[in-house]
């Protein structure tokens, strides 16, 4: 085990990360997304030598999942039990956005004994990210007012916006399979839209992978077809990001131009930006007819683009044929669990393995993320637990 | 730090709580009802100081339910996870009444490994306290037949009767908001109904202030409209109570009475006793029509009384103007949660911060509850817990 | 506190059980389920005297129940619990049954910290134990192929064949009745279908028993009406037991006969093989009406034998009157759980402590099955355990 590297990486980067929320991954510096990095493999590491990384005695991680969701819940909770807290779910029904004072409210009452809150709100365009920040606003608040004793500090288990966690995870398993952080200078990563026969699939994956991706001097390109955009903001962003990093940011309607010569693929479904705004005024008014009618349409227009697939063809323009494919879990493989879908079955085959060590680091990311926002001082800390080398199973 | 003073004050009273039941504060000798509060200060001592409180290496708090409530789960999982215990909820269904057999099996099942058990029963009069009963006495018997090694102790989430980890809470941000439980003789409190739009609120806040706020020689006005009685059994405890201990309970008809010159006000609504005994009857019947014919004949008999309301004017009429306003939460409030409610949105604005401070004491009422009922010797272990001085977060 | 007569027993067994799954009891042998027995009861006296037998200082336990159940719920959480692990539900819905593909992901996402894996999956013949092998499956591939860091092993919690956490539970309260396994040679136990006016109780139990109880030289007799034949398959497992361990396995239409000088008895309700595959073909093809119509049938087949009741008359046939009256719980008892039943008031009533002692001991079988799949060397643990002698309760 070698814990000291991972102190000596921290040590070289300037990070403001203590009583903070992760909300964007553009709104961290690039030190501090380094650190997450570190630090997951640091607490990796540690538990994988059997090494307890309990550094809360007690302590609660409140969790707010407004979709269903094993594999973000059980990596929130298997972050959570990796560091010593234990989980309680806040149950607030799917349907109900909550808003003004009962957020204020309901944020300060599940917050006095808490550590950390993580919130996965991804339905509705414009809610999402907005109702995590009311909910910073309110334990800031509370905690000033010297109502809760610490703040608890907020990660974004997925939003409208941006899926950090996901993000994060791809990053450091991209960064892990191209041995280094160093080897991704050039390297092209195509994030595509793909063919999938189910709807609305929320846009905060592609919109997470192009608003990190572009920062560590990849060339993205972002494909999909006409009328699937994601949210131009966040093109901004990845456009801006790439410029400032010595890297590219191009977008195409074409899946073939992505893949040609990628050295990673991502190819996965989503719903039109433009939609999903439909969407969420449609269930504002409480319009099930318009809901409906809008679900349908939007199957018949993915329909036309069931030629969006991963197939072996596509991946042998790759790379030397050999593109990293990536997915965030559960993919709509072809002849598996659909008719048509975003990937051929030979192809998701031969990277089953690759995906499943893919989601592996999730929940590393996330204990980082509640580590560094929770710990003054995450070196001190790291050393100690490498030194007294509790074992996590006698 | 100072848990000295606490240990003292808890020298200085006797307590027999050890293995016992906290059902109603009413069978709680008052040096038992102040052991509570010295514990729940000294617990929040150690917590505020990063000082771990646990006692118990495992051990399971079982949770159960039959009602909704966000805050109380909370509460209830914050002091079992303070203490080191694990939560389980015991889910037996909303709508099911079990009973008899069910009753002792179930008490037995759930109780081989568990230390605590909490019960919120609240919605049908005559029920939920009898519950509590049935399982302490299942195992109480498990126990003394040497089914069970140890006695879990029960913790009265709100039942029909009272509700005594909120009424306790609310006395212990009276005591410090007061700066003393000995400055609150002749100070008078008002605990008014108001007017809410919704239907049949529990009747056991009400009727736990009554119960207990008059053991602190205070005079407690109890308002209401005519036909809102609580239960008279708890009256006659409330008169008592004031009798016994130099202070004064009195009923009024009117909000404006109970408000003149008080230097506590605590308006909220609930539904006539007398109409929670027919909801019994009807629920019993499976009666449904019934049931929502007595709704809607509460919401009108409600309607009628919009002018009890929480205002600006009647708040003025207070001693100083200044009473401190208190409610147990989620208030409605006019303007803000409902079109018409229990307080006007600038009264409420004003003592947000409060009412979020006394809610803040439950998890520490409830842990010091957990604490009086399994620790046989409390100062020993306090003082052991300040003297390791374990770090809750490393 | 005597641990040491645990270890030497271990020291005296040959087993193999670690990072091994525990899916029927028949899979295992003799020595292996003595460890079991042997661990449960070092774990209780550990527990009763309040030493802590925590082994994990964080790590998860997945549950994953695919039918209601407070009981098993509550003896996994405790088991868990008792060794220091936290549990996390997979909830996938009661209806679905997941295969292939999907199975072999969520195994692998669910387990990337996680040590334990409970499973209870009773309600389809020839699809709950297969399933659980598919999870064992893609959890060992998962390791092997490094996307998981430890192989989380399985416990069976109740299948379509097996229930092995009860039947290691009857057998060592029946260990402790008898005053030692080496009392139970030639002793005669009745597992015997009895009336329940419910339908579609699964078969894993009286399955179990015939499996397990078969091999300490026991003379175990199976009865039932005609037409409710449990699976062959585990008959041919129990006359096996029977011949190799110098017991009997008999099999009679008649409870009288069962009873007869029967030192134990088990009259428990099941449905028939024959209607149980039926069923699950019914639901396969989504056919309600068929399902109804089964329900039914069986009913008023089941009607037929109402005379199957442990009565008094009965019990006094058993040896000296006096046999040991056994149920998993919950016992449908006449005139009180229904109006007819598998068992009388009276007989009941006698025996209950015994049945809830007889329940208290799957809590320990459950954590000994954990313990020995997790521990490398289970001696040196119990050792260092009491040696430690850390207190579960300060």
């Amino acid at each position: 085990m070698n814990i000291t590297q991972f102190i000596q990486k921290l040590d070289s980067l300037k990070f403001d990360m203590f009583q903070k929320d992760f909300l964007l991954t553009w709104e961290k510096t690039r030190d501090e997304i380094d650190a997450v990095f570190a630090v997951a493999d640091a607490l990796r590491t540690l538990r994988d030598n059997n090494v307890s990384a309990r550094i809360f005695d007690s302590g609660l991680a409140v969790s707010l999942f407004r979709d269903n969701s094993t594999r973000t819940r059980f990596s929130f909770s298997s972050a959570a039990n990796l560091l010593g807290l234990a989980v309680q779910d806040l149950d607030e029904g799917k349907s109900q956005i909550a808003h003004g004072e009962t957020v204020r409210e309901t944020a300060n009452m599940v917050s006095f004994m808490s550590d950390v809150i993580g919130i996965r709100d991804d339905m509705y365009i414009g809610k999402g990210n907005t109702y995590m920040r009311e909910v910073a606003q309110a334990v800031q608040q509370g905690f000033e007012e010297g109502v809760l004793p610490r703040r608890p500090t907020l990660v974004n288990l997925q939003c409208d916006i941006d899926h950090p966690t996901q993000s994060m995870a791809d990053m450091l398993h991209i960064i892990h399979h191209f041995g280094g952080v160093e080897n991704l200078k050039g390297k092209k990563i195509a994030m595509t839209w793909a063919y999938s026969p189910s709807y609305g699939k929320p846009l905060s994956v592609p919109q997470g992978i192009v608003g990190l991706m572009t920062r560590f001097g990849m060339e993205v390109s972002l494909a999909h077809p006409e009328g699937y955009n994601i949210m131009s903001d966040v093109e901004k962003v990845a456009a801006k990001n790439a410029a400032e990093n010595g890297g590219k940011f191009s977008k195409t309607y074409s899946m073939a131009e992505a893949f040609a010569d990628a050295d990673i693929v991502y190819p996965k479904s989503w719903a039109p930006y433009e939609a999903m705004e439909k969407r969420t005024v449609l269930y504002g008014n409480g319009d099930d007819a318009g809901i409906k009618a809008l679900e349908k349409e939007l199957l018949a227009q993915n329909a036309n683009h069931k030629d969006w697939e991963c197939t072996e063809e596509l991946m042998k323009t790759t790379k030397d044929g050999k593109a990293l494919y990536m997915h965030c879990l559960p993919a709509d493989i072809t002849g598996v669990s659909c008719k048509e879908g975003e990937v051929a079955a030979s192809v998701f085959d031969r990277y089953r393995t690759d995906t499943y060590r893919e989601a592996g680091f999730k929940p590393y990311i996330i204990a980082a993320m509640m580590f560094l926002s929770t710990c003054k001082d995450p070196q001190a800390t790291l050393k100690m637990l490498a030194y007294k080398k509790l074992p996590r199973l006698i």
